[in-house]
């Protein structure tokens, strides 16, 4: 067969030898993406020509990385697919895959694929768009993540929803005083009532030591009397004010940990797993289910950073839930790594 | 005990009843820190005069947080000690920590003890600063890390020195093509004087893949001869410019790569791990030995992410390398965690 290049895409000149489920049909004839043309050149079934001469493979990779920056990542992604025996189209984000071993329009896509190189950080917003792109017409969402040598990684990434459980308030107002970085409660009745049963922040001899997103929890709820440095009584947004200067993302964290307190989960600190949240359906259960952790939609993730946290909440079995506001909502993704 | 607050300390005005190895003897008689202050006053032995009236422990708490911005997280690690039978006392860094069961005097102090809040960001310079006041009196060094909740992790930090084997250097100059993220040699023969017992980049199909790092590598060895995109030669400069829009920190990792390189290691991506790179001591083996990651000096690190590194690395059994350069030279970092 012979192409030509027009736009981000190749124009086959003759199609005799276009394999099955390869290119689309256009009124112009058929034509391929730059993807599907790199793989044609590479097992020897396309020439692409180029100003009257024929383009050898390096050449031809070299004219579709500057038409397409995204083009690399992509190519390695499709003839990842392809060598595997799936079938594998462009489609609405990268592509469309359809069930292993079955043919377009035989079986229906299972899912769209994402490619993406290790480089490129990614924006939780960007994913959602991605997920209600696949989520209306019912497909899995597929990462593809390239990494620096070429290997790629496989995440599935799709909206999930933490149980809810019965859950009962604290049983009266608790005073606390606000220490910089966190909220003590020197009664010690006071502070059983609210740890005993409800698992609200860490004896420590006969007092309570509430974290910063308990106290703000407790105080939004209105049962916390919060004492300032001098005695006097603190609002919750003179709370917020002052612990948000210790404490940086402290209204993200605390909305989600309000969140999930409100869905009768217990919600300790991440910190030993790097996240915000370690999340308990039942409490004191010795392993917690979830972590938590609150992202921004439009605040960067590299790609190591979430490989690292995925692979870590996998090695401790414990599903990593991002934390993203949608509007008045929070919503919750879950991020696995799959080997399709 | 009396005592009244001077500076950031506080002056005993009688000692009867303070126990061995606590406080410091001046001219002006004995005085003790905050946190020794703080934890005498928790236990009933002192009480703290402001203007008369003596302070209760939460007045006493607010009094020292205002005092002094690290007071929470020296406290906290101060009495997590203390309670556990060390002999602790206030030092260079925070603190000088004696081997259990003994007293302040009967033995050497064994580490030097920093306290940091989790919510701080930890530059690595300031680390190397710490390492270098500890290692010169030859104590180690602990970084006792507060959670929100209160709770304390504990790190060792110590510089490391990855070792050295035989190396050879490939046998001839090689050609290559770079595409934005990679480079290929699409010589079967060179891809393999470079891949079959040297371990550089990926066969695929004949083809070698090379990533930006060993492109980078092997070009300032001299072993590369590099195409640009309309197949004029490339000098390392123009490498470095043209890549270094693609690859933020390739300065860096490049030279943490070479470093590791000229040690004769062989160095792999680590994008799975979740750092720059695995590095194997023989390859190939089937486990790498060490993760390392090229970190600036003064970036600050944010102790969620140092946390889940070093978890990750302890949960794969490797050996988590932060490559610090330190003047002309890159030191070695181990940072692992303890359980004193």
């Amino acid at each position: 067969m012979e192409g030509v290049i027009e736009g981000r895409r190749v124009r086959l000149l003759s199609m005799e030898g276009l394999p099955e489920g390869w290119g689309t049909r256009e009124s112009e004839g058929v034509q391929v993406s730059l993807e599907e043309a790199a793989v044609l050149v590479e097992r020897g079934l396309l020439e692409v020509k180029d100003g009257g001469s024929a383009l050898d493979l390096p050449g031809f990779l070299q004219v579709c990385a500057r038409l397409s920056p995204r083009f690399i990542p992509r190519y390695v992604v499709f003839r990842n697919f392809r060598e595997r025996g799936y079938a594998i189209q462009p489609g609405p984000l990268d592509f469309r895959l359809y069930p292993r071993g079955s043919k377009p329009g035989e079986k229906a896509t299972e899912a769209y694929v994402r490619a993406l190189s290790e480089r490129e950080p990614l924006e939780m917003r960007e994913v959602a768009r991605w997920l209600e792109e696949a989520g209306n017409v019912r497909k899995r969402l597929l990462l593809a993540v390239v990494d620096e040598e070429g290997d790629t990684t496989f995440y599935e990434a799709r909206w999930t929803e933490p149980p809810r459980r019965p859950w009962r308030d604290p049983p009266s107002v608790v005073r606390a005083q606000l220490l910089p970085d966190r909220g003590i409660v020197w009664d010690e009745a006071a502070g059983k009532s609210l740890h005993e049963s409800l698992f609200y922040g860490r004896p420590d001899r006969g007092r309570l030591v509430l974290s910063l997103v308990e106290v703000g929890h407790l105080l939004g709820q209105g049962f916390l009397e919060l004492q300032g440095s001098n005695g006097t009584p603190l609002s919750l947004d003179q709370f917020l004010e002052r612990a948000g200067e210790v404490e940086p993302h402290l209204r993200e964290k605390l909305r989600l940990y309000s969140d999930l307190r409100g869905r009768g989960l217990v919600v300790r600190t991440g910190y030993k797993f790097g996240t915000h949240f370690r999340v308990y359906e039942k409490y004191p259960e010795p392993h917690s289910k979830y972590l938590a952790h609150a992202v921004a939609p439009d605040r960067p993730l590299p790609l190591g950073d979430l490989s690292r946290a995925v692979r870590l909440a996998a090695s401790v079995r414990k599903h990593l839930l991002l934390a993203c506001p949608q509007g008045a909502a929070l919503r919750y993704l879950e991020i696995t790594r799959v080997r399709p």
